[in-house]
């Protein structure tokens, strides 16, 4: 089936927001069998008209992103019920959803909210669990004078449009998409190794399996691996891979890194704190990313200054003189003093020049420094990630959490 | 003058790469007037002399980036000359300096290698200073037969396209766009206000100004309002804007609220600190992203567990049993400890219930206390802000940075 998508908002075109709609749909739709063919993106005006009569002929499957909110210039509803002459009638259900959201946060109504209430006669209401605006799912030729596509209309927001798709739309395309039971697609997830080190070990071998298509998406500090193709194929493609790339596969089921790491935590009882230094209270900010976390993480000590080093986590100032904050003796002692002041079982620690300043020629910009402390020996890792400041943020909270991860799964 | 962008690469489609090109070329062009009216992104195939065919017509420039490499699946060059009947002739020169490229790096000649040497009779070369592909600049109606627009194919790479851009492709746009069109645009940043309050607030009144163009976007605790026009009647509606909204603005330089933050602190030579339970890491994590926070920012105490909020900052273990860790008390105790402990001019502290689990009938899933403790009284306040985990602590630090910021431009 031919799959088009459609974004609509002048701030992607005047470069404001950068789409995330494209990436997120290819990936999902990839485990469908489904690829999309041509993507277009236009401006909150009349062009939005123009191009959904160009795309309803061309495709059999059409999502449209963007335009259902309240201002003036989310005008995707009103164009579609007009192209396909249905009528637009305001459900009380969802008006009374509406009313009953803007109530529980003491919002003030404005009369553009009750357009969100707004559905094309013979349309499904696609719900948002997370904002105002729900999605809407017009089957193909609705209106059985015009010839149009399935036609679903998603709410901008990627924190709306996302678990929107997952819960509403990808029950709909199974039962719309012939045959998409039979394709598999697996994703495998590998930190702080380089994209090509890991296509040369598993490349060639995977890529000469008939019917297995293999995608790289390179990450800061991490590689993700996707297969997808028919079932006994992709057995074979992950025989393959697991018994190559082995321990270096911190997730198979699409977890990231700190669900990992909160997961084997908590299986073992055990605990853990931080203290940070370049990384800036990032690492604390990924582990209580996750829901609980608090069953396992006691306490980051985000030790930015010297002297916050010195007092929150009694650092001996004499060590910070004479080797440098930036140093495998201060990252030591911030790991061992950050376990020892929260009584947890294990404690990461960073120190490192994130820059764009603050390097020197032994300690150049992106150098650092993890640490991780146990009940046994500290292990202290000397890293260099030459980057951006928010990249290097990223790439070493990714090491010192891999760090933890390989220390964890030994002992299990 | 219409102009169109084309994204070529089936990378692109699969969500493999997102795109760059759209948001920089936006940002680059707005200078001379000028705004992508449509853009499209096809894989490598066909559809991209279709493509080319419909988008000839339609626009007097056109954005072409991708497929010109040595590969096979690079075609673009010759879909060109295809569609405008016009022969491609091998430089000596390019094919020269292909040849000395890859000689300084030691890269092994390949025959594709010798098609990036092709150019369009007729056609201008625009040097590539960043990769071996050139760029290429065909003039309207370049082949006086058939219709077509001022034409440029750029490559895929942005660290390729993005200087090449800025050197050879803005002057000759400067020649080819009248200056009659100079086009302004602001943007306007306002931190935990509803998008339909701010439309409330703004909207008539900056619509009813001819030729000034508003929108909206909304983030997590943030509204970002983007004004493009005229100068004269941008100046009108700048005035309406900032005497509507005043103080609740808190960029029009497109600043994030933490680059304002650090800025307003840096400027009164005053210090910060940070106490967080609920946002578990993000408020520090967010100020160590901009760039000299090591000069204003002293230390974060994510005090996750209670034991920790007892341990790092001393909190009254009675307080917590009598009020609950999620208290207005607690959170005036997190603040002040948390500044006589770093010695810091100001700090903030965040306790709440992120969800997805934790809440009680008193204190559901999504209530936050934020505090901010400085020299003289502090304040605390309670919101509500109940959506997934995530969200809420974009939202809660949002919140906290904003009660900084207000008590900062007070003093000012």
């Amino acid at each position: 089936m031919r799959v088009a998508l459609l974004n609509t908002g002048t701030e992607l075109l005047l470069g404001d927001v950068q789409d995330a709609h494209l990436a997120f749909i290819a990936r999902e739709i990839l485990s469908l069998g489904l690829r999309i063919e041509e993507r277009r993106t236009v401006g909150d005006t009349e062009a939005i008209r123009q191009t959904l009569a160009e795309l309803f002929p061309r495709c059999e499957i059409l999502f449209v992103t963007g335009g259902l909110g309240p201002t003036s210039d989310d005008i995707t509803r009103e164009m579609v019920a007009d192209l396909l002459g249905l009528e637009l009638q305001q459900s009380s259900e969802l008006l009374a959803s509406l009313r009953q959201r803007l109530r529980v946060r003491g919002i003030k109504w404005t009369p553009g909210i009750a357009r969100q209430a707004d559905v094309h006669a013979g349309a499904e209401v696609l719900p948002n669990q997370n904002g105002s605006a729900p999605g809407l799912y017009l089957r193909a030729n609705i209106n059985q004078q015009i010839q149009s596509p399935h036609l679903f209309l998603l709410p901008g927001p990627p924190r709306e449009l996302q678990p929107m798709f997952r819960a509403f739309v990808m029950p709909i395309l199974r039962s719309v998409v012939p045959d998409s039971a039979l394709i598999e697609r697996r994703l495998y997830k590998i930190a702080n190794k380089g994209e090509s080190l890991v296509e040369e070990a598993i490349g060639d071998r995977v890529l000469a399996i008939p019917g297995v298509e293999l995608g790289y998406c390179a990450r800061p500090g991490e590689v993700d691996v996707r297969i997808v193709g028919k079932a006994k194929a992709i057995e074979q493609a992950d025989a393959i891979i697991r018994s190559t790339l082995g321990p270096s596969i911190f997730s198979a089921a699409d977890e990231s890194l700190e669900e990992v790491i909160v997961k084997l935590l908590a299986k073992g009882n055990q605990t853990l704190a931080v203290a940070e230094s370049c990384t800036g209270g990032l690492l604390a900010d990924r582990i209580t990313n996750v829901p609980g976390a608090s069953a396992v993480f006691l306490a980051g000590y985000v030790c930015y200054a010297n002297q916050a080093k010195i007092g929150m986590l009694d650092v001996d100032p004499q060590l910070i003189e004479k080797h440098g904050a930036v140093s495998e003796q201060v990252a030591r002692a911030l790991a061992e003093h950050a376990r020892a002041c929260a009584k947890s079982d294990y404690a990461l620690a960073t120190t490192g020049v994130a820059g764009p300043s603050g390097g020197s020629p032994e300690k150049p910009v992106g150098t650092v420094y993890v640490a991780l402390a146990g009940s046994g020996e500290t292990i202290v890792k000397k890293l260099f990630f030459p980057t951006d400041r928010e990249t290097f943020k990223q790439i070493a909270t990714q090491a010192a959490l891999e760090l933890l991860r390989r220390r964890l799964i030994v002992g299990t």
